[in-house]
């Protein structure tokens, strides 16, 4: 299934710097980056409690928001973009042709 | 449906950081801010494809993004929050009790 991360970490402070770094890098383990605040993620129901309980451990759940959106399986029709930076489908294989 | 706009706008000049407000401040118009760049907004297709072009007039395509996941009717159980400032459900009335 298709899940959707975006946070919002507070970095008013080092400390908050240092969060955004950690959550963007664990994100970047899990799925695809397509805004700088948001990555879209192909994982299973295990990956997914995995991956949220790592950012779970990395806020501060009193300045920063983590949400979480199941796009389930069928989700290309769900999604549109304009502008810059697409994002890529990381389901599909990169094929060359002659 | 739910409708979720994210955005990415480059703000590394002022006509960016302009850009940047007024994309909020549309956004602002049709849903409920959950994160700095992220709306929920409830539409049917008649506003959606509103405010889809309104965004779209502006944004500089070159450097900005815009992403639409459509999260449908029954998107309550497909969106998790964790953190700082929950997003309120707009499709429910406030109740006051004596």
């Amino acid at each position: 299934m298709l899940i959707l991360i975006t946070y919002d970490v507070n970095t008013q402070t080092a400390s908050g710097r240092k969060r955004l770094q950690k959550v963007a890098k664990q994100c970047v383990n899990y799925g695809q980056r397509v805004q700088n605040s948001v990555f879209e993620c192909q994982l299973d129901s295990v990956k997914y409690r995995e991956v949220r309980e790592k950012l779970e451990n990395l806020i501060d759940k009193d300045t920063d928001s983590l949400r979480f959106y199941n796009l389930g399986d069928k989700y290309k029709s769900k999604v549109e973009h304009i502008g810059a930076k697409p994002g890529f489908d990381v389901t599909e294989p990169l094929i060359f042709f002659d």
